[in-house]
């Protein structure tokens, strides 16, 4: 192999990462320390970041690399990097500057445009920006390419490699199975009072209590940090992963389920082999493979019964108005069903609906198979059809996300995929370790992340999502497994059939 | 005019100034929040971005452009803003890249030499490593050019167009004519106690205090924000203005007074005019006049009778231990002089006298007039003759400071240059300004900021420093300023003749 063509692709490449990261600083400053003034020049900072990572990695040099690297017969692992380098290139390489400049100017004024249609509750506001965002969209498809559907070149900027056809026969079949349970499970529900955990949870003890939890995880404090910020993320990567969460000094279960869910994707990015850092194989697979680290995490364990036989001594010690909450009430109440018309406060078993009809909206909308002015009707009936219910209005209907108004087209369905592979690679683990659940009783978290380390995190993009989980599970991505968890773990806490 | 050319300028010299916040940026994160182990991963992205500055300040296009400019007669600011580029431009573009290599590879070892030789006291570990960064630094000198002493070429870094031979007279001077005020003081000095003010100051409480110092100075902090690290320190600029301190909880001192100093810093980056963001004329003259700034407030205002006869009670309610301590006694604490051997403990009189020390050996070093291993020596030689007093050892000696093993070589005159600059400076003021004494004695800092912000801070880069002191004080740097304030101020104070 061409020895030295590899590593001047590796050096190259090592710096396009270090401008992400440091474009992923300047975002984290954005959102928690930075001062209120300082919006402007920050903006301009973050776009000349990001315009120099892109001309670099365009550069003519690194086609160059590619093209010569590409045809050479590579070991495993160096092909895998200069096959994910070669996906980043083609792609950004494919859309002219005048259309990336054209989006990154849309962008605020799309959002500016979102902020005032949401605040009137008035679609009509927003209806020609999204159009001609959707318009510019559609361009990019079409420069970066297909087989099939436009709206495979946009989830593929979010989910490589994955397939409109596929995430329609997978969803469709979700959607159909999911529809029964959530009918039978909100109903249920209704019987239980959610508020039972309504009370003040000062945010001191909160942020101690949430950092034990994210140590028990196994989140490296040496490479991380906690802090404050309006809407939770998760920023960085290999040593410097840092978790912002928001607090609620009436309701733990904001701060506590996003700690723990930012500590699912911090975990993942914590995980990456040092060999391989500045490196595709130290960087994850797909934001559904991302998703379902953070998923499995805030879900499959963080509202597991076992979980809270191990963690809710520690709970009711941080607030000892809990103790005449039983560690029963507590569970259910953590895990209460119902029908709300907004995304970000649903339920893991109704979530995916929500994902469902913005899936099918965007889909055909980027198949030219609806028009833009019709959103707030078809969304209105597919969250009947999907829910049962009908949103107020447009506030709390279609303007809800902003999503959309960010140029964010194809990223909605990597949510529900996070469900879907979190529950399949949770089979998996549990297949393997022996007593999972009895571990995770005892608090002993760590046989879980080590078999996370081994079977996810370390391989960084080495498989792509569909091998990877064939490789982990001996099949390819299945509704079934997310939708036998919930019927297993429901079926019990509620003392139901589904 | 050739008007594209300029413009072509100024856009690409904004997109270095943004690379130089950004740089800020990360600096201010690893000295406060960034995780440890991240370390590595932020020197590589700090090189890179002063990697990518360096290229397009002396790329080819940037030289053609200042070429064809400089060359054009030119409206005043338009001639200084290429002026000060072409200034960065031709002083980057002198020195070759296998030297700057060599020299930020240099750093971290005799950073590390220099903590090894400070632990164990002993010189002749730091030595070899000194010799070859001076080796390199006479280099630098070569390249750079000069007409009389190679050290010209290395103050220009820090005090651009300042000559060594008129540091020296000045220098000289202000050596002799505080040499009797050092002697007197000290012995005078000795009879009080300066342990007065030693007692709990809560943390909490301290910070409150600050920010309302820095409030009433005029601190934007919507510009800014104040945060803790080792050192204090400002950075950034324009918009977003970050100063950070250390608290002491024992004694109020040193939070306090670095809050004043880092508050004067902070407004002269504040105080740039928003028509001329992103150019020199919104950036400070030199680092002498930017320490005139710190020390003016911190010293001249911020340890003076009539600042404390406004703020006193303040500090009073806040630390209600306080209230036996009397105004004098408090005037007279934090006015305390003490030959120390340690320049970061020094007070405003005898500092000067630490900077004559390092200015005459690393000036003699540069001009080949004196040998490395003689540093101990002469050093100990020198604080005789200038404080009366010898270190113990060389840690608390030659060994003391930092900057010498990180190439900061003609740093140290700025230091001394900031108090001279800000006597003179303050006397202009007070000349001008109707009562200046009994404004700050109402607690009244509106008058002083505003005639610094229009006679210093409002013309960035305009003028250079001589230039900018003749036309706001009408005579060029003289010492007799700073050598007057101090004989009055503590004749006064100790009731003596000075």
């Amino acid at each position: 192999m061409n020895v030295k063509a590899y590593n001047d692709l590796i050096e190259r490449y090592a710096d396009i990462v270090r401008l992400g990261q440091i474009g992923s600083m300047l975002m984290w400053d954005l959102n928690t320390y930075m001062p209120p003034e300082a919006v402007d020049m920050r903006g301009d900072q973050q776009s000349l970041v990001s315009g120099i990572a892109h001309e670099r990695l365009t550069s003519r040099e690194m086609g160059k690399l590619l093209e010569t690297l590409s045809k050479i017969e590579l070991p495993l692992k160096k092909a895998a990097v200069v096959r994910e380098i070669k996906r980043n290139h083609d792609r950004a390489a494919s859309i002219p500057r005048h259309l990336i400049r054209e989006l990154s100017r849309m962008e605020p004024v799309a959002t500016g445009r979102w902020v005032k249609a949401k605040e009137k509750s008035d679609f009509s506001i927003f209806r020609d920006v999204l159009e001609r965002f959707l318009e510019l969209k559609k361009q990019v498809a079409e420069y970066v390419g297909y087989d099939d559907s436009p709206y495979d070149a946009l989830i593929d900027e979010y989910e490589p490699y994955m397939k409109s056809e596929k995430l329609a026969r997978t969803f469709g079949d979700l959607g159909g199975k999911l529809k029964p349970i959530v009918a039978k499970l909100t109903e249920v529900c209704s019987e239980y009072d959610e508020d039972k955990l309504i009370r003040k949870y000062p945010i001191e003890i909160q942020k101690v209590l949430f950092q034990s939890i994210l140590l028990k995880m196994g989140y490296d404090m040496g490479r991380g940090r906690v802090d404050i910020s309006a809407h939770p993320f998760t920023s960085g990567s290999l040593d410097d992963v840092r978790i912002t969460l928001r607090y609620d000094e009436s309701d733990l279960r904001p701060g506590l389920f996003s700690s723990i869910h930012e500590g699912g994707h911090a975990l993942y990015e914590q995980g990456f082999l040092k060999e391989n850092y500045m490196t595709p194989l130290a960087e994850s697979v797909s934001l559904g493979i991302h998703e379902s680290q953070s998923r499995l995490w805030e879900n499959i364990v963080g509202r597991s019964r076992p979980f809270w036989e191990a963690f809710y001594p520690e709970l009711q010690n941080a607030f000892p108005s809990m103790k005449n909450v039983s560690l029963d009430e507590f569970h259910r109440a953590i895990n209460h069903i119902s029908n709300t018309p907004v995304r970000v406060d649903a339920d893991e078993v109704t979530y995916s609906m929500h994902i469902l009809v913005r899936f099918e909206i965007e889909k055909d909308l980027v198949e030219n198979k609806m028009e833009v002015t019709d959103i707030p009707q078809v969304w209105n009936e597919l969250y009947r059809r999907y829910l049962g219910i009908e949103p107020k209005n447009d506030s709390l209907g279609c303007l809800q996300d902003i999503h959309w108004a960010m140029g964010a087209v194809g990223y909605f369905p990597t949510y529900t995929l996070g469900n879907l592979y979190s529950a399949q690679f949770f089979d998996a683990a549990s297949k393997e370790i022996g007593d999972l659940e009895g571990s995770i009783g005892n608090g002993n978290l760590k046989p879980l992340l080590s078999w996370l380390r081994s079977n996810i995190h370390s391989y960084g993009k080495l498989y792509t999502a569909d091998d990877l989980v064939k490789k982990v599970t001996g099949e390819s991505l299945s509704e079934d497994h997310f939708i036998n968890y919930l019927k297993k773990k429901y079926s019990n806490i509620y003392d139901i059939d589904l």
